[in-house]
């Protein structure tokens, strides 16, 4: 059975990184060439010229199309080669393509069956679109597998240990979560009450008192996650919270040991202030540092013992039906 | 059959490596974590904690016990599992504990059976407890197997082409060693009668004329070597030599290609001498530095060409019977 | 079947690289030490003392001998073993050695059966010897196979690509390119008229216009290129071109995805302009680092995709013959 799912979309790259050269990505395994021509249309090919196989990446971008820096042959944005020096008419030789779409400044690439590639189907990061949500995000990449990562934002007890200088809530672990599966999507969710504030939160709101706070976490297939998280000054109800924060994560496997990690951090309030969401992308990319150390130690520790089974914890309930999730679509795709 | 001894204590650590901070280390193929609590008690673990397979190096020491940098699971010195947050009561869970013994400013852990676990067996490093010992020592990290090491240390003629800045000593491979096996230890003994002392024993000492040298070098298992070294400036007999050295050498297997390689060196002249202590050290780790490059050279040959054997030479007794003392003990742990 | 020819010399060394200390280089897969003695001798040994197979690259030249650092067992130049330490009559050991040929400021090794080291069988690379040209060269270690370096220098259209800032000529690809094969040799030519030169060229002869520009290359196996190029401000024929340069290319196999590519570049006039010489020989190296980038793209991804057919380009007729002539000899060799 395959390491990742194939039949999803997948963040391939941030729109900005697509500018005047090819950029190499391996994803899913496979060496890819990543390219925008001077028109704004983008591609995707096999890094790997049809010639003698030199990569792609090491070439230059003419007009709409990709020009291999061994010998001239030139690609368009689909594969097909429509240059070849020495010849008038190329012959039909082409590198395979792979389906893109960009949407709020990412670009999402199909890895699978091209034939089930489906423009409707993208993760749901929409609030990346709406001029109500602000943030900026990033990449990491991670020597891990994303199914470690996904475990990682499904059990948000981890910030009071991993992130003691950022993300820490005393209480986060003596409230318990509830988790449901509700077809191919499982949802966490945790209400603290009365608790007092992260550093980060108590920064980025300028809570000076005990809050109530609300965790919602996501997570759909191929391995995306969307934490929803509001607060406000406590006392209160877990309804009409004021201040909104979403945390988009796009995992793309690498290998099967390591992750392209693409997040995004916004905020619904505060929209205008610029130093603030410079602030809260660096306080994020330090905090993701962390978890990076994590998730790399406890690869190097699966690589070397992988028979051996974790214990799961009562806070494991999300992770443990996204795994079974994971299972049997991946299942259903070796079918 | 296993490329080490397992039923045997090697040097873990330094004790003063042992201070508020937990650390990892590879012993004998497998991650630990050694960590020192606030009461000073000790502990060494499998480096993994049982929920998630996270380094416990990773975490944090909280009073005697050791908390998981992930998710808050926290283990005692023994490996029992004491708190698990979101759970009033921990169930049974451990992670894998070894024996550890502290003594003479040596961490030493037991990876073998723990039944056959004796305090009383410790390799005899006694000297660095004695007053009338001083000295001081370090850990080298060297890619080769520790039998390499072993058979460095029971050949000493090497000095004279290893060591030409440091030990050489031009005399050391004119006079032959006799060799010989009592029990567990193997014995190497050379006697140099109106030699030039090398450079570092005129500085240590003060000579300035010729001297008579005396070499006995002890192996015993799992990896160990005490040489003692003491000399006269000459004439003289072999009897009541007045400078004595010792060289304790703990060779704790981290893989089949690298060893942790502990040392110590003392003296029993000149004992409140503290900036010789310090010179003796610094020479010596200079020293051994010359040794690393050999044997590191010598271990890349041997993987790559496994089945080429060496042709022994007349200095070889040692070795050759102490080669043949571990393949004797490791036939009996295979049994 | 082998991945290289073995019966064939290689360029093992710049002669300039043997002064007063032994040089390890790994040849055709093997670890070689190579060294010249105090008289000028030079030897090629396997770089394992027979004694502890220490590498001998780690010892010093002792008169036409060789040391080991470890415990001073002594080689000459033939790997007889002529000192032992500690016996007054060494025994008869040997190290391998390899015949060797010190010719044209290059020292070549035949790594095959000794029985057929015939030295007149040199790779034909007599202008390095010859006053009416001169040169400089170098040594570049490229993590490709040797193949993949012969195939770039037996289609020179990939300068148009590659050399951009260097050796670029608009018109390269748009000339056809005869090939033959006349027994072991493989000739490929291709005459260009009214071409504007190279950056280069314009520099190196002092072009201000058009020129004709003729090029000849000739491989020869283990895997040897070399380019006779011939060039005169046109219009003019293709006779009696005035300023001519000659690159020779040895390619010495260091592993299967590995090669220590040694390179000569000269000219047949302005021959006492030694500022010339210095320029051509530093403009070439830059120009072959660019090589160096595809090359490495191109073995990375032959080496994670090895069944991936190349398709060949008109331009590709030298190579192909120059690829199934080796295949041929290697079958040779093997059978």
């Amino acid at each position: 059975m395959s390491k990742f799912l194939n039949n999803y979309w997948y963040v391939a790259a941030n729109s900005e990184e697509l500018k005047d050269r090819p950029i190499a990505r391996i994803i899913l395994g496979n060496p890819i060439v990543l390219f925008r021509g001077k028109s704004g249309k983008i591609g995707a090919l096999d890094d790997r010229c049809a010639h003698r196989l030199t990569p792609l990446s090491l070439g230059r971008i003419d007009g709409d199309q990709l020009e291999c820096g061994y010998h001239g042959w030139t690609y368009d944005c689909a594969g097909k080669c429509v240059r070849l020096p020495g010849l008038e008419t190329p012959q039909k030789i082409t590198v395979k393509s792979f389906p893109l779409v960009e949407k709020w400044g990412w670009v999402f690439i199909w890895m699978g069956d091209p034939d089930k590639a489906d423009n409707n189907t993208l993760p749901d990061f929409h609030v990346m679109g709406e001029d109500k949500w602000v943030g900026d995000g990033g990449m990491l990449r991670v020597e891990a597998h994303c199914d470690l990562i996904r475990d990682n934002l499904l059990d948000l007890t981890h910030a009071k240990y991993t992130h003691k200088q950022t993300l820490a809530t005393e209480d986060v672990d003596r409230v318990p979560v509830t988790a449901e599966r509700v077809g191919d999507l499982v949802r966490v969710k945790r209400v603290m009450k009365n608790i007092q504030p992260s550093p980060f939160f108590a920064r980025a709101v300028g809570y000076t008192q005990n809050i109530i706070h609300r965790q919602t976490t996501e997570f759909t297939p191929g391995c995306n996650i969307v934490i929803r998280l509001r607060g406000n000054s406590s006392p209160g109800t877990s309804e009409n919270l004021k201040n909104g924060f979403r945390v988009l994560n796009a995992m793309t496997p690498e290998t099967g040991t390591s992750t392209h990690y693409f997040w995004w951090l916004g905020r619904d309030y505060n929209q205008e202030n610029t130093s603030l969401t410079q602030w809260m992308k660096d306080a994020n990319a330090r905090t993701f540092l962390e978890d990076k150390t994590v998730l790399e130690g406890q690869q190097r520790n699966i690589t070397s013992q992988p028979t051996q089974q974790p214990v799961p914890s009562p806070a494991d309930k999300g992770l443990t039906l996204a795994a079974k999730l994971t299972e049997e679509l991946l299942q259903g795709e070796a079918e």
